[in-house]
């Protein structure tokens, strides 16, 4: 069994917290040790996480606060919405819990993003502590402070940047993630080396069965490097003014494939594996890198059991979906695009080449 | 004519910003120069301060940016909840503004706390300004960045801090403020004194009449004072985690009468008035203040149009009512309490005290 691993993330203002990483962290009472105190702790979860380990995180809870409720919500991507983040807010209110009680966000980015920003919001905000069960929540969702609901109209579209105080990644939990999820989070896994990291994308390649057959200590390096380059960009933009965009490699056309099909149809990592593809390929348009790194970055996503060709949606309604993005702002849309191996940026595309693009991909 | 009075809110991290307070600002050309630029302004207002100003504050915005939308929301407090905050959001998204878009609330307390939130979430925080029209926003709301909405079960539970770029108090709005809402508002000026500095109280004294009056160089002076000190305080704990609380003396008592009425019964400035001359006396009876403080100050309460007894609730239910307030953390409810004419403190009070003051006044 691999030891823990701990990241750090640097704040200013003493709000730097701590990944930890490993095996056994949830029955490990040192996880639980040095957070805030209160008279309450809330376990959010959802239908499916909660039977496996919210009892175990509830009695593990109880040696640190009085009295450790449990919200427990139904699962899924299109059930982070308004409804959802009320329920949580209700209970807190209904059960009336100060500002010093800590939420637990225990299971996935769903659950991570809505838990977040409810502690945001409730009474101007209150301590969280993230439990990611998932690959994806591990290595990308629950570091770095972005919280979220989805709107009818976009996905995150209503949220807060709001810093956890504490990150517990129980690699033990990812045994009971179902193998379509695990290869979503590695699409965030892959996304790593591209961006930041051409050694991360050599090692991801060597070592893609293991992390498919869920190498422990496959696992925990991969998680580490993810947690490492996140927490290096996080640390020099927290609030997304620049650099921090480039983590949306193939986020700009996979949100748009997600709310195109409606939020839930594919998997969010599903989405951003064939949205890396199709923004390897507009780099390879602009001149930035060549045909081989796009099949390349094709061939490691198939493998990963990842789509690779898009949803035959029309262009002109992913332009569409893409203009709401968070990432466009007026004129051009903005794509996150790989400049070489290991490093990205920003870059605005023209409609007619992104139409192109999605055109020979299948898309229009 | 005064002339234009600036106040500046100390804040890290640039986020610095100017309260600017005379007469004639809405049509002053200066006063939206140098705001964050964009491809567009969204003024929310509700019905009653639309139709007054918001086509002036349209054509000034318009010098700016090229486009200027206007969503208007009903009016008053029963109306500061999740459906209002859903309707500034779904303007946004449906007309796919981008992340750059600037807010302006233009109204009063209700309006700029709701689009304060909504510039919060909104993709994760976009720019906003305070245009405050009621004496009340001017002195109090628009400045230090508390924003929030409603929820049954208790005021202003959800929300955010979040700062605005800019706040422009036009003394002229107030020529349109129906009599109850200036007294509402001279609440929250008399606050400042007893809390902060004794000779604001005096002056106030002075100037009573005058203010009621809506006498120009006399407003001008009180918002002036009033953003002085609400400033200093901001700018030393900006989150509330300790000084700032200060400045909810009488807001104990005041959230409770309103919360128990049912919002918008009595206004927050009436409830406020009300709550300090209960908070005075609660700070008498721990032989804080000599029993001429609290008179003077009901007295000056009672001058300023305010109710100074309490409605006959049961001292249940203001217990009740308070232990959800977001003051209260687990044990006794703690109340802003004056130390000395200019100092306050805040101090756990038991309940059985709190019930004896409640009942003295006729409020169980």
């Amino acid at each position: 069994m691999p030891a823990t691993d701990t990241v750090r993330i640097p704040l200013p203002d003493h709000r730097d917290y701590e990944i930890r990483i490993g095996a056994g962290l949830l029955d490990e009472p040192g996880s639980w040790q040095g957070l805030p105190r209160a008279g309450a702790a809330v376990v959010v979860s959802n239908e499916t996480v909660a039977p496996l380990y919210a009892q175990r995180l509830r009695e593990r809870l109880l040696a640190a606060y009085p009295r450790v409720d449990l919200v427990v919500l139904p699962d899924g991507e299109r059930h982070k919405d308004w409804a959802s983040l009320n329920r949580i807010c209700d209970h807190l209110l209904a059960e009336a819990l100060d500002r010093r009680t800590v939420l637990f966000a225990l299971g996935g980015g769903v659950i991570g993003d809505m838990t977040g920003f409810a502690a945001a919001i409730y009474m101007r905000g209150v301590p969280f502590v993230q439990v990611p069960t998932t690959l994806l929540a591990q290595v990308d969702s629950s570091v770095g402070g972005k919280t979220a609901i989805n709107h009818p109209l976009g996905k995150n579209m209503l949220g807060a940047f709001y810093q956890p105080v504490r990150v517990i990644a129980d690699l033990d939990t990812l045994d009971t993630l179902p193998q379509r999820e695990l290869c979503a989070g590695l699409a965030e896994v892959i996304k790593y080396g591209p961006i930041a990291d051409a050694g991360f994308l050599d090692w991801i390649e060597a070592h893609l069965d293991a992390l498919l057959a869920r190498d422990k200590a496959a696992l925990a390096h991969a998680v580490r490097r993810s947690c490492e380059i996140k927490a290096a960009v996080v640390g020099q933009d927290e609030r997304e003014q620049g650099l921090r965009a480039i983590l949306n490699f193939g986020h700009t056309i996979g949100h748009a494939i997600e709310a195109g099909l409606g939020y839930g149809e594919w998997l969010h990592g599903e989405a951003v594996g064939c949205g890396m593809v199709l923004a390897a390929d507009l780099s390879r348009r602009l001149g930035l890198v060549p045909e081989g790194f796009v099949e390349r970055l094709r061939a490691l996503v198939a493998r990963a059991g990842l789509p690779v060709v898009p949803p035959r949606l029309g262009a002109e309604r992913y332009l569409q979906l893409m203009r709401v993005d968070k990432k466009a702002e007026s004129g051009a849309i903005r794509f996150v695009l790989i400049e070489s191996p290991g490093r990205a940026g920003l870059h605005a595309v023209p409609d007619a080449l992104i139409a192109e693009t999605l055109a020979a991909h299948g898309a229009a």
